[in-house]
């Protein structure tokens, strides 16, 4: 049997006990609030957790790239939503094919990015649906104003090819409220033109535990499934409720208070998202990361101290666990028994 | 022949004739100060331009991982070093593994490091030569003053399987007078207590420039081959020497003045090094990258224009071009001619 002290470091270790709690609360309360639940597979890139999700109650999953459609397709995944506006000829074929093997569907927030989708599916015998991606405050993609949204619901609706498959929206950081209004406005102004709005989907794993009142049919979190210290800055978790963590070893002691471990920006990513230093240390939760390089992780204690010595071993609660999954060719699962389980990350590096 | 036209974004980009310029350059700047080159390869990853730089007349090569330095030896490079601490039993192995098959140094800042090295090559046919790592201002790994380093130089030239080859630094930025005093005291103590120090080597792109009047034998940059906007910022380069881009598409235009690429922080990582946003568009260096998420980049434009259009494409300078090579499997090859050769980063994601 594989314990975490036969790996060797840096690498991803990830508690199953906790993913599988971390899951069932959040179907939980999608069930208790009658909302329903499409994760975002971002996150982990792993078709098992994907398949977990789903039977647990998920309603299909989220991806933000079609490679990462393709790895979920060929895993037997049937129902995919991948919130991006798809450009360009070599992306659309691959579109195309993956609209006839499973249900899939995408968004646009412009009449550029339906004309496309238009010319490619005018004459397919399965149409495309096209969701419509709405800027309620987030400041990224998205029409503008409900009269925007409409206006895209009517060229999609018109398209040969193509069917409205209602409102997308990734909310700015505690702005669910203001999107929600957008969203039911954008709604009541679409539903009054004759267009059913069936889907009004929302992003990000702070917001999923907002409550019951609200337009959203839909919420696609991601990092729910491991939360990271960004989120629990958030307030979406707790940190013992963080399933991932980076094994490190400590490689230097160059003074009494300086530590220096072998994962650096290449195993935990520059992200800070606001937060202090660039990750923690499981069970020591006030000691941080100073400062990366791209193999070394510096962290200054704030007393002198013998703890810890060249060659002990630290796991880091990194910042943002979505951006250190795809670092990692492989992660390694941690059953309650302490068994490892080490498992390629599928859908990784699928950039495009 | 395949173009850049052909390629599908997001997706890397070398233009090959300042990746050759960029090489030549430094090489002649080694040549004609005195020191000897031997570039650090955690940069592109690619045996071929270790093998190119040695060609021009490197001395060897610089690794920072095991798995690195695996990857390189397969390709026939026979002379590589490792700065870097290397702990634990398995990682003892590959490294005992790696000294018999080519020319292999590695480094030391403890006495710990020491011992555990000890304990592997005791018995070794061959040494391992081991430098003395010293934090010269830096403030990562290193002994702390010139006499631990006569301290340290002496454990490693008493260990039966060992052999003192010399000390080595990562100077802090800008440092590198204060390294050069620091070196020149630890080499004199050293040499006074009769261990010859053969081999003085220090770290970085930036200090590469500085002319002639120092200890340093050896010097290891590694960004100097494609240059980033960091670099640039540093004063080692010119914005036109930047030799790697990330193709992007613009996928949105939702305001006048807003941009979203499909670039985010998978392609370009959140490094910013002091550097003002996340990426410069190549051709037009003052629109800058104002916020990534995952798979989107925002650019705000000062003034309204049309420019550019949905699907029109954007080749992005990063920040930092070493961490943007480890996010891609493969990297686009551009020659003057225009011709595309698409080449896995054989190294990329050896974490261990």
């Amino acid at each position: 049997m594989t314990e975490i002290a036969d790996l060797d470091t840096p690498c991803v270790v990830i508690d199953m006990v906790k993913v599988e709690a971390n899951l069932q609360r959040a179907q939980a309360d999608a069930d208790a609030n009658g909302y329903k639940l499409r994760p975002h597979i971002k996150t982990h890139k792993l078709p098992r957790f994907a398949q977990r999700a789903l039977a647990l109650g998920a309603t299909g999953i989220t991806v933000q790239k079609l490679g990462e459609a393709e790895v979920m397709a060929d895993a037997g995944i049937t129902d995919i939503f991948m919130p991006y506006n798809v450009i360009g000829a070599q992306k659309l074929k691959r579109l195309r094919a993956l609209n006839e093997r499973i249900t899939f569907s995408v968004t646009a927030d412009s009449p550029d990015t339906v004309a496309g989708y238009a010319a490619r599916f005018a004459e397919a015998q399965k149409p495309l649906a096209v969701l419509v991606e709405c800027d309620t405050g987030g400041g990224r993609c998205g029409v503008q104003s409900p009269a925007q949204a409409l206006a895209l619901a009517r060229q999609i609706a018109m398209a040969p090819g193509l069917v409205f498959g209602g409102l997308m929206t990734y909310p700015g950081r505690g702005k669910f409220r203001e999107a929600d209004r957008w969203l039911g406005d954008a709604k009541a102004l679409i539903e009054a033109a004759g267009l059913p709005v069936k889907v009004v989907t929302s992003g990000n794993s702070p917001d999923m535990w907002h409550g019951p009142d609200s337009v959203v049919t839909e919420r696609r979190p991601g990092t729910y499934i491991y939360y990271d210290r960004m989120q629990v800055a958030f307030g979406a978790a707790k940190l013992d409720e963080c399933a991932l963590t980076v094994l490190t070893t400590v490689v230097s002691r160059p003074t009494p208070t300086r530590i220096v471990i072998d994962a650096g920006s290449k195993a935990l990513s520059s992200d800070t998202g606001g937060v202090a230093g660039f990750g923690a240390v499981q069970g020591h939760e006030e000691v941080v990361i100073a400062a990366l390089n791209e193999e070394h992780g510096i962290i200054e204690l704030a007393e002198p101290s013998d703890w810890p010595r060249v060659g002990d071993r630290l796991q880091i609660i990194p910042n943002h666990v979505c951006v250190v999954s795809n670092l990692f060719d492989v992660v390694n699962l941690v059953g309650g028994n302490g068994e490892v389980e080490t498992v390629p990350v599928a859908a990784r590096g699928r950039v495009a």
